[in-house]
C-alpha cells in the first residue's frame, strides 16, 4: 500500500463529520477565494463573494467557536426563521411600510430557502452563541437579504437596494423575532417525536396481543410478588407511552403564543400599533399552524417558562423511556443465569472476548438518550433561570438544547421500535415455571387464611425449598379442590375476590 | 449567673427542633416506660404501651433514622393516608367482605385522625424509608387500628379484636394505597401554594397600577435598552405568576387519576371486581376532592409521570420565582452605585461590619428556595427513572421532595408578598434622569434616519458623552420640532409608528 | 375511650418532630411570657426576657419561616460559630483592642456554648435564609453576648456593658466569620462520615474473605459474562469504598483556608494589619484542627469552589453507594424467579399484602439517600454560580446542603453496615449451579478455538439449551482431557493463560 | 439568477456540517458503490471497499442514529484507542502470543493513524452508543486490521491473515481497553484546558496590574459596601482561575489508574499473568504519560468515580466561570443606566432594532457553556448511577459529554481571554466617583463611634441624599482632620486599624 492509496480512500470530503474549520476558531475566509466587502460598527471585514451571509454573521462566527454545530444543523429553526421574515414582509406591505418590490423579492427568498435545504449551509452561526439570539437573526437577515438581492436580479450586498436590517427585519427585533421562530420550530420539531412515540405504543400493544396469556410473576422491588401475564406488562407499556404523547401535545401548545410585534422589549416600539396581529395571522397562515398573540408583551418577551415546562416534559419521556429499557434488560437479563422471560432480537456482537454474547444495545442506547435529555434540561433550567429584566439573553442555548434533545428521542425512540420492540418475543416455558414456582402465589390465600398464618406458610416453604401448595395441605389448611380452586394462576391476574368467598376460613 | 439558671432558660423541651432520638438511631422503646408486646415475621417486640403504632411502625424506624422528619410533619400525607383508609372500609363494608362493627370503628378513627393534629406524632416513620412505602402504611393501619380498638372499648394491640393488617388494610396493598394518599397529599398541599401565588400575582398588579406613569429604561442583557414604565415592568410579573397558576392546576389535575384496588402490581388481586370503583368513589366524597380510577391499574401502579410533571411545574415555578427576585435585586441595588429604581422595605439590618447596610434578604432567601426545589426536582427525576417492573420502590422521597418543596415554596412567596413587594417604592425621580439620559433613544429614530447611520450618533453619543438629541441637532438630522415629536417618552412605551411617518426622513 | 385518653396520650411535647412555630410563620413572641426590649434600626421589639438571642434574630425568625429547621439542628456549625467568636476575642485582646475582662466573659461564654449542647435550641434562625449568613452570625453573636453578660453578673440584654456586634463581632464580618465557620463545621461533620465508610469497607472485606471461595458467573449489561468468585466481588466494593475515604479527605482538607479576618470584602477593612493571621492560629488551637490564612482574602470571600468540589465528592460517593445498592437487590432479587445469589438480611415485612415477601428495604432507602444528595449538589451548584462581585448571597443554602447531606448520607452508611452487610450469607449452591451452566465459559476456548468458532458454539448451546463442553465434544474440537483442563472454574478467575497454551489449536 | 447559479454557490460539500446520512439513520452503504463481503452472528453484509471498518462497525452505525456526531470527531479518543491497541500488540509479542510479522504490522498502522488525522473518518461510529463502548473498540479493531493489512500487502477484509479480534484485540477486552483508552484520551484532553485556563488567569492578572490603583466601591449582595481597588478585583479572578488549573490536574491524575489487562470483568481472563503490567508499561511509553495499573482490578473495571469526580471539577470551573462573567456583565452594566465601572471591547453589533447598541456577547456565550456542562455533569453522574455488577454500560455517553465539555470549555475561555478580558478598560472617572459618594464610608467609622452611631449617620445620608461626611461633622462627631484621616480611600483597602486608633472616640 503505497500513502497515496490511504489518502485517496481515508479522505472522501462528504464525511467530514463536523465543521471543523468552525470548532478550530479558523477563519472562514479563506485567503484564495474571492470576497466582498462589508462594514459594521467595527468596521470593514471580506466577506466570501459567493456567500449569503454578511458581516454581522461573520462576526458572529468568529466570536463563537463553541460547538462547531451551526444553526443550520436544526432545519425546523431555519425554516421557522425564514418564515417570520416572511410574514413580517407581508405584515409591512399591508401596512404600507415595506414597498412591494422589496416585498415580493423577500417573500421570493423566503420561500425559496424555507424549502430548498441548500441553503442550510449558509446558517453558519455556532448553535451556542451570546446576544440572545442576535446572530441567529442576523444571519437569518442576511441570508434573506442576498438572495432577496439576487432574486431582484443585484449583486449580493447591495444593501441599499435592500437593507438586512432596515427591510428584512422592519418592525423586528431580536427579541420578538427569535423567540417567536424558536417557538415554530420547536411545534415543527415535535411532530416527528409524536409519531415516533406513537409507533412506539403501537408496537408494545401488538407485543401486548402476542403475549396476553403468557403466564409469569410480577416483582416488585425485585422480589417475586404475584402472577400476571406479558401482555399485561407490555399493555402498561403501551398506555404510559400514549400518556406521554398527551402530555407533550400540552405543552408543545404553549409554544402556540408567540410574542412576534413585541420588538425590543415587549413595548412595540418602532412597530405599528397594528402590526403584531397581523404579523401573526400571517405566520399562522404561512406555516400552517395555530398561533396567537401572547396578550402581555413584556411578559412573554423574558419568559421561558413555556420552553421549562416543555423540555421537563421531555424529561418525563426519558424517564418512563429509560425505566422501560431497564425493564427490557431486566426481563431479557441471561441468558441462563438471569430472568430470561424475553429474548431481545440480537442486533451485533456483544462482545470483542466473549465469543456469542448478544446484549441489550438498543435499550441501552435509549436509556444513555435518556439521560443526555435529563442533562439538557438542567441546562435549560438554569438559563431559563438566569434571565434579567427585559430578556433572557440565553434562548440560543435553551433552543440548542431542545433541539437536540427532540433530535435525539426521536431517533432513539425509532430504533427502539424497530430493532428492539418490534422482535421481542417472550420465553413461555421460563414464564411459566418461574410463576408456579413462586412463593408469591400464597397472597391469594391470606383473604382466607390471613396475613400472619400466610407469613408463616411462606417463610417455610422458602427455608424448606418446598412449593407453597405443598405446605398448606401437610397442613390441612385446605383441602386439594379448595386450594386448586383459589390458586387457578387465571385469576390471579384480575380482581376476583367474590363476597362471601368460596372457601370457609378454617379455624387455625 | 448559675449554671441552674441557663440549665432553667436553654432547655425548654417543645424547642427541640427536630425528633433527635429518631436521628441519631437511637432506639425509642426507652426502658423506663411501660411497654407492649408485639410480633412480626422478625419474632416479638416491646412497643411503648401508649404508642398508637405497633411493630411494623417500630422495625421502620429502627431501620430508617435518615433524616429525623417523621411523616407526620406532613399533615396532608396524614389526612389523605387516613381517608384511604376510611374509603377503604366503607367499600369493604358495601361489599360484605369487612363486618359492621368493624367497619364503624374504623370510620370513627380515621374521623378522629383526620381532624385531630395531635395525632400527627403518631406517624413517627421517617419521611425517608425503604420499601416504597410500606412503613408509611404500616404505621396508618397500626394507628387506625388502635384507635379503633380503643373507640370499641379494647386495649391496643389487641388484633384479634380487630387486625391492622387484615381488616383496615383489607383489599389493599401499599402499592395502591400508598400512591393513592400521596396523590391526594399533594392535590391538598398544592392549595395553600395556589393562593399564596395568587396574592403575589394580586401584589405585583397593586405596583402594577402604582407605578403605572414612572417612566424607566429598559434594559436587555443588562445593557440600556428603551423607554418602558414601572408599571409596565410590574405588569408582567403579575402576568407570569398568573400563568404559573394555571400550569400548577393543570398539573395537580393529573393526580386525580388514582390507582386505590389495583392492590399489589395493578392486577386487583384480593380484591372484588366491585371494590376498586367503589373505593374510589368513597374516597372522592370523603375528601371533597374528584377522583376517577386510573383505566389501566397496572401502568398506574408503576408509573410515576404525573409526579415527575408536577415537580416540573414547581421547578418552572421556582425558575420564574427566582428570575423576579433577581430582578428586584437588580432594580434595588445601590442605594448610590447601582440601579437603584426602586427601594425594597428593609426587614433587618445587613450587616455585622457595615452600619445601615440594608440588604435584599427576602428575595435572596426565595432564591435559595427556588435553587432548592430545583434540587428536590431531581431528586424525584432519579426516583422515577429508577423504578423497575411493577413497582417504583422510592414513592416515600418523591413524596418527601415534593411535599418539602410545596412547603418551602408556599413560605417563600407569602413572606415575598408580605415582607417585599407589598413594601415596595419607586424612585420615579431616578427612573426619570436615567431614561432622559439615555442612548436607547436613538431606537426611536431608527426608522426615520436607518439603523446604520442610528449606530453612528449613539457611538458619538457615548465617545462624547453627550444626549443624543444634541447630536441630532447638530449635524441637522432633524429639526427641534421633528426631534421632540420623536421622543416623546410616553409614546416609545407602546406601538406607534404610523404609516407615512410624521418627519420625512432626510438625505444621508 | 375518652377524649381525654387521647389528649393525655398523643401529645408528648417532646417528640414535636419540627419547631412548628416556625414552620407556620407565627411569632415565637407570645403575649403571656415575660420580655425585654431591644432595638434596631427597624425599631423596638420585645424579646422573651429567657432568650439569649436578641433582636437581629428576631427579625430574622420572621423573616425566614422556610424549613423550620433552624440552625441549631447542625451541632458542628453552631460549635464552629462559637469557636471563632472565641478565637476573635483572643485576637483582639492580644492586640489590644478588646479589655480583658470582656474578652474573658466571651471566652468563657463561647467554651460553654460549644460544649453545652442544651444551648442548641438558641440557635433559632431558619437553616434557609436570606442576607449570607448575616443572621447566623447575629444569632450567634446575641447569644453569646447574652451568656457572657451573665457571667458577667449583668443582665440579658445590657449591651452596654458587652455589646453583641461591637465586641463579640470585633474585627469581623459575617463574610469572614460565617464561612469560616461553615468550613470548619464541615471539617467536624466530615469526620463521621469517614467513620462510617470506613465500617462499611471493612463489612464489605469481612464478607470478601467469608465468601473467598464462592464461585459464580460475573455479568456485564445483565448478561452472563465470565466466571468470578463472590469474594472478589465484594472486595471490589471494599476497594471502591476505601478510595472515596481518600478523596473525601483531599476534598474537606480544601476547608483548611478560611478567609478570616477578610472581614465585610476581603480587604480586611477595620481589622488590624496583625489580627488575620492572630486569629487562624488561635482558630487553630481552639479546633485542634490545622488551618491557614487564605492568600487571597478578597477571592476566599467570594470563592465558593471548596464547597461545589466537595459536594461533588459526597454526589461521588452518592453514586457508588447507589450502584453497590442496586448490585445487592439484584444479587438478593428471588427467592426464586431473580439471581438469588445472595440473602439479605430480612429486616421487617415487605408488604402489607403479600405475606412472606422481604423486600430490600435498606439498600432502598441508601439509593434514596444517594438521590438526595445528588439533588442537593445540583442546590449548591446553582447556588455558588449566582454569586456576585464581592460575595455569594447563598451560604446558608450552600451549609444547609451540605451538611444535611453529610448527616444522611452518614446514617444511611451507618444502617446499611449494621443492618444489611453484616447480615449477607450467599447461596453457595445456586452461585454454582449457574456458573456452571453458564455459556461464558466458551470465553476461555476463544485464544484456543478462536473468537468465531466459539461464537457459533455458543449459540447453538443457546439454540439446543444444551452445555458447552457438549457440544465441543460432539464437535471434536477438543479432547475430553483438554476441555476439563481449560474450562476449570477456579483458573478461570484470574490471569492464567500461558504462552504455549495447554492444548494446542485444533484445526478448523 | 438562475437555480443554477444558487445549486453551485450553497452546496460546497466540505461545509456539511454533521454526517446527515448518519442522523437520518440512512445506509452508508449507498447502491453505487463497490462493496466487499464480511460476516459476523448476523450474517453477511456488505461494507464499502474503501473502507478500513468492517461489520461489527457497520451493525453499530445502523444500530445508533442517535447524535450524528462520531467518534472520529473526538481525535484524542481515536489517537488513545490506537495507542491501547499497539501496547497490547507489544506486550502480546513480548510474552509470544503474537507473531512478530502481524505485531509489527499492528504496530505500523497505529502509528499511521494516530498520526494521521485523515484516519479519523474511518471512526464512524456514534458517540451516543449501547453496549459499553464494544462498537467503538470494533471500530478500532477494524480499522487497525485493515490498514495493517495493507500495509502487509494483503486486502482488507482478509481477517485470516490478520483478525480484528483474534490478533489486535488479543487479550484484551472492550471493558478494559475502551476504559483504558477514555482515560488516556481525557488527559490528552485536559491540556488544552489547562492552557486555556493558564492564558486566562494570566489575562487577569494583567488587568489586575494595570488597574491596581483604580478605587471603586466593592458590593456585596448588589449593595454598595466599601471600598477596593478594581485591580483587587481583577486579581482575585487570577488566583480563582489559578486554584483550578491544579484541581483540574489533581482530578485528571486520577485517569493515570487505568485497568488494562483486566479484559472480560476484571479476571484477566485469557490474559497472562504477566500481560497485564507489560502492556500498561507499553502504554505508558507509547503515550508518553505517567500511567499505573489499578491494584483491584475487578473495581477499576465497574467503577466510574474518577470520570464523576473529574466531570464534577468541570462543573466547578464552569461554576467559576460563570460567575466571573456574570461579574463582568454587572460591572459593565450600563452604558448610562448601569454600574458602568468597566468597558468590554464590543465584538458585534448588539441588537438588530436599537442602533448603537453593544451586548457583552462573549461573557453571555461563556456562562451558556458553563450551563451545557453542569448540564453534562449530571448526564455522567446518570451513567455512572446506572452501571450494574461487573460494568458499567453507559461509559460512551460519559466519554461523550466530558470531552464535549473540554472541548467547549477551552473554545470558550479561548474566546473570553482573547475577545474580552484582553480588551476590558476601565471607567476610573466613574469608578471613583461612585465610591467617593458611598454611605459604605462609615463603617471605616465604625470602630471609633460604634455600630449603632454608624447606622443611624449612614440612614439620614441616605435619606437626606447627602454625604456621610457632611453629616458627621454638622453633629460634631468628629473634627475634619479626624475625618479626613479615617476616610483615606487607600487605606480602607486594606486592613489597617491600628491598636490606639488614631481618633478617640467622642461621646455619644
Amino acid at each position: 500500500m503505497t500513502e497515496n492509496t490511504i489518502e485517496r480512500v481515508v479522505s472522501p470530503p462528504e464525511e467530514a463529520p463536523v465543521n471543523l474549520a468552525l470548532v478550530a476558531g479558523r477563519s472562514i475566509d479563506r485567503p484564495r477565494i474571492a470576497t466582498r466587502s462589508e462594514h459594521d460598527l467595527l468596521g470593514e471585514a471580506e466577506i466570501p463573494a459567493d456567500a449569503y451571509w454578511g458581516v454581522h454573521t461573520l462576526r458572529a462566527v468568529e466570536n463563537f467557536p463553541i460547538t462547531g454545530i451551526p444553526i443550520g444543523h436544526f432545519p425546523e429553526l431555519v425554516r421557522a426563521l425564514v418564515l417570520v421574515k416572511q410574514a413580517a414582509a407581508r405584515a409591512n406591505r399591508r401596512l404600507g411600510q415595506l414597498p412591494a418590490e422589496k416585498a415580493e423579492a423577500i417573500e421570493r427568498a423566503c420561500d425559496l430557502i424555507a424549502k430548498d435545504t441548500r441553503f442550510l449551509n449558509q446558517f453558519v452561526v455556532d448553535a451556542v452563541q451570546g446576544g440572545a439570539g442576535t446572530s441567529t437573526n442576523m444571519n437569518a437577515n442576511e441570508v434573506v437579504a442576498n438572495a432577496a438581492l439576487e432574486l431582484m436580479g443585484r449583486r449580493r450586498g447591495d444593501y441599499a437596494a435592500l437593507h438586512p436590517i432596515d427591510d428584512v427585519n422592519m418592525a423586528q427585533s431580536t427579541n420578538d423575532a427569535y423567540p417567536t421562530a424558536l417557538c415554530l420550530a420547536l411545534i415543527f420539531a415535535s411532530e416527528p417525536l409524536v409519531q415516533a412515540l406513537q409507533e412506539l405504543a403501537f408496537a408494545f400493544k401488538a407485543k401486548a396481543v402476542e403475549f396476553f396469556d403468557v403466564l409469569k410473576i410480577g416483582r416488585t422491588q425485585l422480589q417475586d410478588a404475584v402472577p400476571m401475564t406479558l401482555g399485561q406488562e407490555f399493555d402498561a407499556y403501551h398506555t404510559t407511552i400514549k400518556e406521554d404523547i398527551d402530555r407533550l401535545r400540552e405543552a408543545a401548545a404553549l409554544f402556540r403564543e408567540v410574542n412576534l410585534g413585541a420588538t425590543a422589549i415587549g413595548t412595540g416600539i418602532n412597530s405599528d400599533p397594528r402590526y403584531a396581529s397581523l404579523a401573526v395571522v400571517e405566520l399562522a397562515r404561512l406555516s400552517g399552524q395555530p398561533l396567537i398573540l401572547a396578550p402581555n408583551l413584556i411578559e412573554a418577551t423574558s419568559d421561558m417558562g413555556a420552553f421549562v415546562l416543555f423540555s421537563g416534559v421531555l424529561k418525563r419521556i426519558a424517564v418512563k423511556l429509560s425505566k422501560i429499557c431497564n425493564d427490557l434488560r431486566l426481563l431479557a437479563s441471561g441468558p441462563r443465569a438471569g430472568f430470561g422471560e424475553i429474548h431481545l432480537p440480537p442486533m451485533q456482537a456483544g462482545s470483542t472476548i466473549m465469543p456469542g454474547k448478544v446484549n441489550p444495545v438498543i435499550p441501552e442506547v435509549v436509556s444513555q438518550v435518556a439521560y443526555l435529555v435529563i442533562g439538557h434540561d438542567l441546562t435549560v433550567t438554569m438559563c431559563a433561570e438566569a434571565g434579567q429584566l427585559q430578556l433572557n439573553a440565553f434562548g440560543p442555548t435553551i433552543g440548542y438544547c431542545i433541539l437536540t434533545s427532540l433530535r435525539m428521542l426521536t431517533a432513539a425512540i425509532d430504533t427502539l421500535t424497530r430493532r428492539c420492540v418490534n422482535g421481542i418475543e417472550a420465553d413461555r416455558a421460563r414464564c411459566l415455571s418461574l410463576v408456579e414456582d413462586s412463593i408469591g402465589l400464597v397472597t391469594a390465600l391470606a383473604p382466607v387464611l390471613g396475613y400472619e398464618t400466610c407469613s408463616r406458610i411462606a417463610r417455610r416453604a422458602l427455608d424448606e425449598g418446598r412449593p407453597v401448595a405443598e405446605i398448606i395441605l401437610e397442613e390441612h389448611l385446605l383441602t386439594e379442590t379448595q386450594l386448586t380452586d383459589v390458586l387457578k394462576l387465571e385469576t390471579m391476574t384480575r380482581p376476583s375476590r367474590m363476597a362471601g368467598a368460596v372457601v370457609a376460613k378454617p379455624k387455625e
